[in-house]
């Protein structure tokens, strides 16, 4: 396997300033052509540090590729130092520092001299060009090792690695044609180690993947990794993986690789040409974000009310005043009568409601910080669903409109939601 | 300056599967003690290739952490490949295979064979106890150079760097007193090259300190570093430079360090006993889950109202249907009357409102996508300013969630927040 290393460059990463994400970007992007990655690096904006880790990776892969450090501030010294590592002289393009000052001039930006900088190259270096920002990138390749030098600018790192950078590098490093293809299988409502039980078999099964199991809170994420040349076979094995642990996990499947919950449930509503009201104490306003998070959510989405006061549940869902008093506006009572009050008040075809103590304070002996009710209401049936969370109060907040989004799609596709009357 | 190398190891990090976040953490920390970062690299779990990055380490730094691959499965090689490196035998140390034995049967977890590597250590290390996990960690000085290696779970790496690794890299490193802190100065509403416009002078003002601008989408941050011995002076060039920056930013600076706009009202509203009620459209419930995210934002949050469809609008906000007809859901009429509609009926002392269109479809020539109103009411005067935003629909949601919650924080410390009726 043809293995690359990736130097991120900057003082921002190697201080923890700023989280590096180009690299797994890099990587996952190798992977899918079939590369490995020798190592992935950060290092200071430090000519020596970046010429000594360039030769080490260069002495240690088939390919490297550098981001960062090519803007036009004294700091951005990556270019002086990939130079200095091949000992090349540096020169200037002309056609890129043309390129360049119609940019500045595009954007009615005054041209400063420092500028000059992002359009000079190690002798010998191809341009890569940036469609999407200023500094251009380079590759050059020295001693039959291609080195690629892009942006930090995440969009425009990506961009480049797409556009130039792959496929300079399938030229030089020919396709073996062996590919490594992904799929992944989301999943909410087991227990990581739930889910190995139920997926006892899995790897005999399919001794051509690799299984990982990536826990992504509040979600589980199981990802099968097939490598190999033949695209058709890698991915019926992928496909064929995947059916074998849905059928297994059943219920608790909701999605494939892009798919969130929200916008599996935004498709079924949308199909089915259904409505849907939304009534929050405890998760204020999450469950309502998030579903408005999918493009065209007002085909479907009528209302969300966010009720924290009781004077509010009691106004806008009807929910009577002495059910407040003597059992508390969390109860299983209340969870009830707010989503079946939204669902009415809002004329929907679904009602879904949450109400819980989120903490830190509130909590009592009889109701604990991360007693929560979840309640869907479809005008036959109401569905209410107690739990008792540990964590902290953001993530209360986002298992429970987890589970209320759960359980509208739960009653969409007809599988158990717990008790209902 | 005492260089420090880091090395996270793991397929799933040189895969992009996972983001490695314990390289940051780590180089956070090591920068609060006065020493830098080398070098911070990502290898697989590859024998020979964490040996070889290991030893690249110690030849360029004046010490070296090592994260990950210390589990109890085959691909746990870390152990192995340091003993390797370092040319020592590897031992089981008896007290840590008791201990070990004790917590599995304490969580009531089979013992497994496999689990005894847990227990195992390159001759001669230092072995630093996990009191959150399973997997214990070790230093050995090699050649005068100290290398830890701690897990990979980033709950375990933080308590075992802070715990062990960094006390004894004090006695080995020594310390030199010099020590690097920071100040973050949060800001919203300017762009990074206003700002530093703004703030032409500062670096000259504060010589000894280091200003670094981190763009953290809508707001951006300014970040002070300043390192020395004397603990008392460090924080008054911070302050002092805090404060500078302050000055001439003005309303524009809305916290520091830790602070979030939704904290820094929440403060401000409940320590002036002031309620506020929220009429959503575009955002979605978002302005209301920032907002309940802060503890205790009962006592000054009333209600939400996600106010998607035109029917919802006249219900819950008493906006007359013919200001819907005639101006539309989007117009500046329309978001003044749910400002105050939300504000009358929820009888609370402020009201604010968002509408727009958030895209990708449902613009038009008049009223494009990015297009947004956001207005607050108190009862005397209604402001409403309307945007223009570009980006995509979580951005547009994003941005216009700040502004609103902006717009109650500069009513409270009253400053200009644009026109007002």
């Amino acid at each position: 396997m043809k293995m690359i290393g990736i130097m991120a460059v900057g003082n921002e990463l190697t201080s923890g300033m700023i989280q590096d994400t180009n690299s797994s970007f890099i990587a996952r992007e190798l992977g899918a052509e079939g590369w490995g990655v020798s190592g992935a690096v950060l290092v200071g904006d430090d000519e020596a540090g970046i010429a000594r880790m360039l030769r080490y990776l260069m002495a240690n892969s088939d390919a490297v590729i550098v981001t960062g450090g090519l803007g036009p501030t004294v700091d951005d010294i990556t270019t002086e130092a990939v130079a200095k590592a091949l000992g090349r002289d540096i020169f200037t393009d002309a056609a890129a520092l043309a390129q360049l000052k119609a940019a500045f001039e595009a954007f009615n930006l005054a041209w400063t001299e420092n500028n000059a900088k992002q359009a000079m190259f190690p002798a010998g270096a191809d341009i890569i060009e940036n469609t999407v920002g200023t500094a251009p990138g380079f590759i050059v390749i020295h001693d039959g090792i291609p080195v690629a030098v892009i942006p930090g600018v995440p969009r425009e790192a990506e961009r480049m690695l797409t556009d130039g950078v792959i496929t300079r590098f399938r030229r030089e490093l020919g396709t073996t044609g062996a590919r490594t293809v992904r799929k992944t299988v989301k999943t909410f409502g087991l227990t990581e180690s739930a889910l190995a039980d139920k997926l006892k078999g899995l790897e005999e099964a399919f001794p051509q993947a690799q299984i990982g199991y990536y826990p992504r809170f509040p979600e589980n994420h199981i990802v099968i990794t097939v490598k190999g040349s033949d695209a058709a076979a890698l991915d019926e094995t992928l496909s064929a993986a995947a059916r074998w642990i849905t059928e297994r996990l059943g219920k608790y499947v909701f999605g494939y690789d892009d798919d969130t919950l929200e916008g599996v449930v935004a498709a079924l509503l949308t199909e089915r040409k259904l409505t849907l009201a939304v009534a929050e104490s405890l998760t204020g306003g999450l469950i309502t974000d998030r579903l408005t998070n999918v493009p065209g959510s007002s085909r479907f989405f009528e209302r969300g009310v966010v009720v924290y006061s009781n004077r509010s549940k009691e106004e806008l869902l009807s929910v009577p005043h002495e059910v407040l008093e003597t059992k508390g506006a969390v109860s299983s009572e209340a969870a009830r009568l707010m989503a079946e009050g939204v669902r009415t008040i809002a004329k929907t075809d679904i009602g879904v409601a949450t109400t819980g103590i989120a903490g830190p304070a509130g909590g009592t002996a009889e109701k604990p910080v991360g007693l929560v009710y979840v309640a869907i209401a479809d005008g036959r049936t109401t569905w209410c669903r107690q739990f008792q969370f540990r964590w902290e109060r953001r993530r209360i907040k986002e298992i429970t409109a987890q589970v209320a989004i759960e359980f509208v799609r739960r009653l969409l596709v007809g599988v158990d939601i717990g008790d209902g009357e």
